[in-house]
């Protein structure tokens, strides 16, 4: 596996291969992987002759500066696991090497990056398309691979990608969980041994609201169940909990076949998110 | 020249020049071709092998309905410009194949999108950049050429590639003027005989104030006499005249070697711009 820290070695190192007519896969990560990144280097594997990974912590879409400072570092295990899983490149540029200016462009993407994950982390989306532009433009990839977890962000990278004119395929791929159901998230490392006891409590309440939606429990009812399933444990907190349309994330009153459950909570200090399709998969 | 209507085509074109290591040059403009076109499109067959023209008159960049619609609108004439220039490809979409999204992604720049043409054209630069972010992602440009007129567009798309990584050399090329000493500028077709007898009051207006600041006049009845100079032409409105920082366009109380003139205003409907470099040239 190449490793670069630096952007202009990288792209002289991959317009070798953009001459010999490979296909290029990119996984933009924030390191600390686990089973989800994994997945998501294979699926760039399957479909592409090189394989670049991303890890990059981007200070441009926290909005809070502990959740930034504790976010796990963990770069020398994720070396040796993209090594292990095949991985062709590692960009792991430094801070200076992605933000030479000080103040950097914003962007909005009106209601969907007000909504939701939007609403509860101000400024976030906007460093995600900052960030997720630079590494487009940087890699030229022909595919990216995002995972079905930050749903809402994929739909953000697909605005971003049809609004800008990107020459690139997205790729969703689907949630990768542990055995008893909780989301794969490089945060969950951060949960005490209760805490990641009660965590799979998103996704039970995401199972069970399915499930009365779809006996045809009304929305509202169901809204208060899940509230309560929450509030059994202690230490978790229900942020949001909402049925929207898959395709625009507008919030929906009833279930039809574009439906998605998403869900945020904390548990403890740790701020998790989780989702569901309700109406036909994908 | 080649000409091409849809994106697709052209990126299969470009995708064999760039296979050859060719370098691809890229004026883009909205049409009705002039002097000062034909520069960038001069400079750009200099240093590349392959020179792109994109004619579109993008919607999302004008503020004003009426303004769009006036916008002076002649590909056949352009077409023979181009043709005879040595110009090799013709990018002129329609506005279907540039905007699928009915909405799309506002970019905010901070300071340098709310000054000078930012406060008297809300929203225009968030068009600019929205449109020249979607040409660069089509062309893939080695090099991108702006004519020094729209002085703010050049910073604000020199931010735009800095801030997102594009992969090109941005060219700044000096102002063409008429004999008289007036800005080129498809606007100008628009105006009467006795409007085009007054435009040039801006260019003179400029020199008229880079000659008092090098002599030492204060900047305060520098402007007051710019403003007066305008005033006594029926028919010219002064929008603005300011004296700048050429790297950030911060307003400036006295030259430095870094300072800049800039002004706006109306000759008629017609708005019209222009600047001059006070401090060291470039």
């Amino acid at each position: 596996m190449e490793i670069f820290k630096e952007i202009e070695p990288l792209r002289a190192y991959l317009k070798q291969f953009r001459q010999l007519k490979s296909s290029i896969g990119l996984v933009p990560t924030m390191g600390a992987l686990h089973a989800g990144h994994l997945a998501l280097i294979e699926a760039s594997r399957k479909e592409n002759t090189l394989t670049v990974c991303s890890i990059y912590v981007n200070p441009a879409q926290f909005n809070n500066l502990q959740d930034l400072e504790k976010y796990p570092q963990t770069l020398e295990r994720d070396t040796a696991l993209l090594k292990a899983s095949g991985c062709d490149v590692l960009f792991c540029p430094s801070h200076h090497e992605m933000y030479k200016n000080q103040d950097h462009i914003r962007f909005d993407f009106g209601a969907l990056d007000k909504i939701l994950e939007g609403e509860y982390r101000p400024g976030h989306f906007s460093g995600v398309a900052l960030v997720v532009s630079k590494l487009f433009n940087i890699v030229l990839p022909n595919k990216a691979y995002f995972g079905q977890k930050d749903f809402q962000q994929f739909l953000l990278v697909k605005k971003l990608v049809e609004d800008l004119n990107f020459d690139l395929e997205l790729k969703r791929v689907p949630i990768v969980r542990e055995a008893d159901g909780l989301a794969m998230s490089s945060r969950n490392m951060r949960l005490s041994t209760q805490q990641r006891k009660d965590a799979p409590v998103f996704y039970q309440a995401l199972q069970h609201a399915k499930k009365m939606l779809l006996s045809g429990k009304d929305l509202k009812a169901v809204q208060n169940e899940i509230q309560l399933m929450c509030e059994r444990k202690p230490g978790v907190r229900l942020e949001y909990f909402a049925l929207a349309d898959k395709e625009n994330l507008k919030l929906a009153e009833s279930v039809t076949g574009q439906s998605i459950l998403l869900i945020a909570g904390y548990v403890g200090e740790i701020r998790l998110i989780d989702n569901l399709v309700v109406g036909d998969e994908n």
